[in-house]
């Protein structure tokens, strides 16, 4: 299956200059929706994952489903006022701006191996703060998985050390 | 399994006077978060669901799974601003507030069957204008399913033409 026939390029999204890559296209067939989800599923699975961390909200479309087709738990990355208990945050640069992210102090302890899962590698930003925040806790990252990375952001310079997965690399040439 | 032992009670959470329930220790446990995403798929399967529509972002940490487990298409609800093309747009009350909901224009079509899923009944507001939006595009809304259901807030009232499941029913008493 080639995922990247799901994947819509979408310009001057949010802002002009940018080139949006819709992921909507590839949920709405349960095909590839499902496809997305093993391949990722296998590489958490494989990377010895005890918990999959994602950042809200596209991350969840795709961390959720990998979390309960392995059975493990799931741990949600949100924005400040959203998670009711004690959090840790952790502040970053975003493509477009700046971003705090925050993670339940509970959700995670030493001896957890996380895996964590988005949508989109671009600048790494908001990959490598659930990353911190997951280490805060105690927790090993044993992996680092997106279904597609932006090549020429320097993402992945930013998530070097870690074991890493991505679907589909992209451009945001049109 | 006893869902309502991974539902924390948070009172005065986000406002004074609302007790929120916090459904993240489902997601964090493997056992459970699996346990709610087969009670769920189990209802979407019978009720003859071809697409699962949640809003963001709590209701796609349980849309998203059900869809995967079924191997059909999952539709995103999103605040205004989120979704990168032409979309369908719902205004409505909330428990706490006023909210505007997206749906993609080309997301459903007649003759397709949706099961609504979100983690929380409580007016209805958000459930009837993902119902809204669906219907809107022509889909069928053959189900309505959540976690829990807050009861003496009228959400149920709101819902009553469709089949419904919910798997924990529960009050804004402490």
């Amino acid at each position: 299956m080639n995922i990247k026939d799901y994947i819509y390029d979408i310009p001057n999204f949010p802002k002009p200059g940018i080139v949006f890559k819709d992921i909507t296209p590839i949920c709405n067939n349960g095909e590839a929706f499902k496809y997305v989800t093993k391949e990722l599923a296998k590489f958490a699975k494989e990377s010895g994952a005890t918990h999959i961390v994602s950042p809200e909200s596209r991350g969840f479309i795709f961390g959720c489903p990998v979390s309960t087709e392995l059975g493990i738990g799931f741990v949600p990355v949100r924005k400040p006022g959203k998670l009711p208990r004690e959090v840790i945050t952790e502040e970053y640069e975003l493509e477009y701006g700046k971003n705090t992210m925050c993670m339940h102090a509970d959700a995670l302890k030493k001896g957890d191996k996380v895996v964590v899962i988005d949508d989109l590698l671009a600048t790494g930003g908001t990959l490598k703060a659930a990353i911190n925040l997951a280490e805060r806790l105690g927790a090993e990252v044993v992996g680092v998985a997106c279904v597609i990375e932006l090549l020429g952001l320097g993402g992945k310079e930013v998530i070097k050390n870690y074991n890493y997965k991505c679907l589909v690399e992209d451009t945001e040439e049109l």
